[in-house]
């Protein structure tokens, strides 16, 4: 059961009231989700975890927005994170996630967790192949053509 | 320490040399990794598992061979396994990651990770909207413009 | 609530029947669980799932088939994994897990967690003793008669 | 690095002496490992540990002690605790494991976190077929002549 | 569902009895709950808990009992532990834990979670600064007017 | 090995400098932690996070700053992250944690980790006495005189 209760917009504090007004303008909707009205019990929390979901998920970076949410969904089937799969799962597919780019998903998220179990319990050591040279950008072409690795 | 030997190609028995044979083949290259030479010690572990990669993580599914090795150090990273952070960092260049997705695909990791432990900690309730519908394909306009959610 | 519906045999395509087909005959039942319902929305997962599960749970190798359910048990207890911890200890019970067996399975699993934490949180470095030696065979004679080690 | 220094016998206050005692004696040994050494730093927690290990994993309970090991080396690979991999894998092979025994047992553990997170991110709902029965013992004759479950 | 019936107080053998009385005299309740109910078809892992428990978590030791029940907090939210989460943080507001604290908590217990990620995906090497000068009490001098680190 | 280089001060870029600037300027030290000079790596990471350290870990909230401290060493433990373990402890040792508090600090860790699984494992149900009223805050007298719970 939830620990805290909903803060709804209508009995919201000033600063409160503010982020959702952000979430829904940023957003285009007319709604705040679960996660943010039960955040909003610790107001500061609430206006540091939006600039931080603001910042990451946004457009305009390096990585197409619907890439994030498949990495967001990764993360939280490993960590078996209810709520999460379920709001990251419906973003993904409001992004245009199909079924067999979940199924697809899904089956990475499986074989890696496969496969680190696997090296954990082996130790094994790492190539000096796959070191970062000093910290530095890694030099593709030191691994070959390599269609994928380790794996 | 390693828990097992490497098994090098010239010792290996004939079902082994056959997996390391297939390995170099697909990859276009001359060697084969310490994951394989270290699971060879279990032979139907060894076969069954490059099976998994090359149906997994090859090309001409519907996500990005790049895409995959992203999702695949997603879990890595959640796991802190530290020869799939290498192995899979390394294939995820070889295949045109920047320093700036890198930066972008950690960014998301530590964050899902951060919003995972406070949805699971406040127990929050899963919002009917982002609930399937009946196990069907969710209806993306019930959830409006979402530029990204819960998140 | 799931992810994915159901695929039941009469509404499956031919690829996904045979699995299913293959299952009952395994398993000399009349029945495909959810897990499989589940997977099948993904046929290459379903195929390949059911292979890996055939190969490592099966009778015939180095350790007994209800060792291998309990070991099961352990990792999905350790992963908070409701549907595995469900069907494992179903299926430990019906190859003769007894009541004590199962408390004394998830006594091991709880002190394993707590010494796991412990020995992370002191960093203990491991005796030179529990070294494999080279990757090698460890030498058994060299723990002299250890009735039980680490703990 | 170690967060806190080795406690020798030599140096050790007479309740920790005390322990060391016991553990050289149940084990027919003549050194502590490093696990006890640290621990020493808490004493109220060396000998509080020792009572667990000793009742949880000596001999005489419904489950063979090697298998208690090797449901220890489960958990410490899927937690990735170097140290308890070690001693127990140790522990392990003293009591009789074999190469053949540890490529099964790592296979199982591979398999099951990679099903572990299939069925997490599906959100698999129980068949009713694994529901204990109100909490009691299973019945097994409801599961039919399973060779093996879930899976 | 849980994987095992309640053994109630009149039903439970005499080894139970005694443990479930010396609970409700401990901590002057007429009730015992249900962690110890269902550890109870397992008599010797209830007694060996709740004498971890009675050892651990009561009053006397260097941290105040509500710091403890908040470091236990921390733990089961990191492991996603739904019995835990409750039963520890009805303990914690037992003892006077607000809404504000428990607001920090979670803040900090989100923000370790995804320093650990940032920290383990980049594979962060130890600043000499942080390391114990040979396994022995840290000085604290050597770091200056840390308000706080790492962090 | 690090997966990304230091970024040293006489090198950043000016949004850099200004970030280990207010590190310095809060600390009252002289020196930047190699989690900030890596993080830099991805500038508006480094800005954000150190915002998030700022807002969440300093002095003025509910909670104490070594209680923090300790709260993120339990995260830290349970997730297994060696830089956090060891930045996190020299942090709270400079705050005051003594020998004693940590060594009860790890015991309350590898306990929790303990009955986690344990609970988990068994599927336990939260008592009806356990839950918050409708999410509201709970009522502490309907506790009695608990002095620990669950546990």
């Amino acid at each position: 059961m939830q620990m805290a209760p909903m803060v709804e917009y209508a009995d919201a504090p000033a600063e409160v009231k503010a982020v959702y007004d952000d979430i829904m303008t940023t957003r285009k909707t007319d709604w705040v989700n679960n996660f943010w009205k039960i955040l909003a019990n610790h107001p500061p929390t609430l206006a540091r975890l939006w600039q931080d979901v603001k910042q990451v998920m946004g457009a305009g970076g390096a990585l197409d927005p619907l890439v994030k949410e498949m990495l967001y969904i990764a993360v939280s089937v490993t960590n078996n994170c209810d709520y999460c799969i379920h709001s990251h799962t419906a973003g993904a597919r409001a992004k245009g996630m199909t079924d067999e780019m979940f199924g697809e998903l899904l089956a990475v998220v499986g074989l890696a967790n496969q496969t680190n179990a696997l090296a954990n319990g082996y130790r094994i050591p790492v190539d000096p192949q796959f070191l970062p040279n000093g910290g530095a950008v890694i030099e593709p072409a030191s691994l070959g053509e390599l269609d994928f690795t380790d794996k």
